[in-house]
């Protein structure tokens, strides 16, 4: 009799544990991404802002599970789930049956009913986001020294990055410390030093899932950088020139959409009950409830834990429940006892603000500053997926800290105001 | 009274050094150039191959003529020269007078009447080129991976390199490495050393500028990697699927031309008399008859040496030239004697094959093997602007060294066969 086939939509950090823990079980695994590589997010902002070329963040998903005989790597994009059948179609048309399904597809940017503003204001969530971002902010330096009028260089030297969580926040501080810092010598006609960075965040403060102190450092320190924060402040309007909040109407470069995700949308398609954001209702064992041998986990599924609140959308989420849901598996494939549900241990919540500035929260220590800046850098450091990748971003994160120069400053992306797809 | 306007055309090997010998020249230098940054050609083809990321070849202009106060960087595309007026119009629209022009504007690929092959066959000209040719390559193995029919699967896994020079053997030789080491592992039902790569050259051997001994080591290592080398052998015809050459059509999962180049297309809106590449017929000391206070240089000029030949289109060239008319320049700006006429000293033509197998000739001496690799990638790591990337680089061909593997292996580039301009 052959072997049950297991089929994992989606290589990101969930997806890749299932498939890691499923190494020795008596199974065939398919994993389907639609990019040849894994996408370490949390440094995303760090291309965009030139400090890292997209190579560094990116690992070969066929790397990440070399040597498994069992497992095969697709690339594909998976266009819908035929529960009944037990098949996905992809894009291509092409289809393959499953006996077990794992959702794992991540999420993509939400605008919230304003997907017009989508060309204006880039999100943060792939390679070409990234490096449409870096190519406009540079381009709109460039720009600025070129132009002869001064509101058009000062609209060129602003830009508004929506949302306040932690993405918002590391990409504003990065902006400034680009302006700052990496470009500040290199014009003749602009201070680039001049260039304003303000963050928006519709809520009463920024990084809310941090503590409230943690909260204040943050903003104190990005102050300190250069970036005005402005809370409590909803964005009503966004176009190719200017940003509309309830406040003011503000000539920018363009704005930076870090506001809002929702589930990719293959996880709908499932038929299953979703939340607003399109993430699947799951038990805790990962399970969909009225779907035999389909599982969802990290940003394509709604759990719960045992207090009844939802966990997040945070790549240590997705990574632990990656490996509980493979392990468990592989345990059923087995014909042993299945485990418990899945529990979520935190180890910690992190952003960094800028140089010598960062926020750790592990829930029994709060850390800042310097210490936190340097244990941010480790963890990351650590938590990316190969070695040489890891010696890449070391190598480039120790020159810009003693040079401030940053390597990957090109504009390769053709001049394509809302085209960010490009 | 102002001080006299230098305008540079391109910010390559040739414009940049123009910029920089003119540091303390009663002058205003303008360097403008289409994109940002220098790219370092020599190295495009390890881009195209997954080994180095773009940004690691491509220094900022801004930084290389940092701190230089009388050079002003301008993002810009030339669209023409009005010699009459002394004036440059810009892609915008806008205008530039000058007193001194230096036309340094480089080259690109030239199909020879077939500009049609050109979605079929990308050439290695760009940053753009090398992902565009990346994502080709890497995808057309996942592919192959991918597809049922045999006849399809070996198509996916045939490349054609048009062009014996430097560049087509340095290609050739780089994609059979990656087929043979860095993907080998990493499949299960293609096997990526079974691909065949073709090196087509019209001429009676490859490396034709090299002495004959160093062309015929070139091919046997070139075969000893898996390339097969056909000599005397032109292109016909090129879709999408095949490639017609005098002997045989094959079906090809694409082609990479390497077999051409003309000058930039602006060195002609001069209305000087060029050769059928586009270069600008020029005197020995680089100026162009009738064109008062018009320089060009590079692969914009058709420059001949005391003996009648016309110099070729190599960055040393470009380089000693700009290094050369800077000077000038700057004696002529302070109504010194000009210098004698431009005479170009040979530092050395090499080529590599791959792991292990190089040629040099520099004319008195020639090298093959283990010596000629290890000083070819000493002489590249030299070369490179940017002690940052002059480490980056290391770091990424010792990595690959030991291990076998590249750091690049993204497919970010849509697929879209007939557009390589993406």
């Amino acid at each position: 009799m052959a072997e049950p086939c297991v089929v994992i939509i989606g290589a990101g950090f969930g997806g890749a544990e299932v498939a890691r823990a499923l190494r020795s079980a008596p199974a065939r695994v398919i994993l389907i991404d639609q990019h040849n590589y894994q996408l370490f997010q949390p440094l995303l902002y760090q291309v965009a802002t030139a400090a890292l070329s997209p190579a560094d963040i990116a690992e070969p998903v066929r790397r990440l599970v070399r040597g498994q005989r069992n497992v095969e790597v697709l690339l594909g994009e998976v266009a819908e789930i035929l529960a009944d059948e037990r098949i996905l179609v992809l894009a291509d048309g092409s289809r393959i049956a499953y006996d077990i399904l794992v959702i794992a597809a991540g999420s993509t940017a939400a605008y919230f009913g304003h997907d017009d503003w989508a060309p204006f204001a880039p999100s943060l969530k792939s390679i070409s986001d990234a490096r449409s971002v870096r190519s406009r902010l540079l381009r709109a330096f460039e720009e600025a020294e070129s132009t002869d009028q001064a509101a058009e260089r000062n609209r060129l030297m602003t830009f508004v990055v929506v949302g306040g969580g932690p993405s918002g926040v590391e990409l504003a501080g990065s902006i400034a410390e680009l302006a700052r810092y990496s470009l500040a010598k290199d014009f003749h006609k602009i201070d680039p030093k001049s260039a304003i960075v303000l963050l928006v965040e519709k809520g009463s403060r920024i990084l809310s899932p941090f503590p409230k102190e943690l909260s204040d450092y943050a903003a104190r320190k990005l102050k300190a950088l250069g970036v005005t924060v402005q809370v409590n402040c909803a964005v009503k309007r966004i176009s190719e020139t200017w940003v509309e909040t309830d406040e003011e109407t503000i000539p920018v470069a363009f704005a930076i959409w870090t506001a809002g995700v929702k589930a990719s949308p293959v996880a709908k398609t499932l038929g299953a009950p979703t939340d607003k954001s399109g993430r699947v209702e799951t038990n805790r064992d990962l399970s969909v409830p009225g779907f035999e041998g389909v599982y969802a986990l990290g940003d394509s599924a709604l759990v719960h834990d045992d207090k009844g609140n939802s966990l997040p959308g945070l790549a240590q989420v997705a990574k632990q429940q990656g490996k509980y849901l493979g392990r468990a598996l592989a345990r059923k494939l087995q014909s042993k006892a299945p485990p418990g549900p899945f529990v979520f241990h935190n180890r910690g919540n992190v952003a960094v603000i800028g140089r010598h500035a960062a926020v750790i929260d592990f829930g029994w220590l709060r850390l800042t500053g310097i210490v936190a800046w340097l244990l941010w850098a480790l963890i990351h450091i650590y938590l990316l997926a190969g070695l040489q990748h890891r010696l890449l971003v070391a190598v480039q994160w120790l020159w810009r800290y003693l040079t401030y120069d940053r390597g990957a400053r090109i504009i390769v992306e053709p001049k394509a105001e809302g085209d960010s797809s490009c």
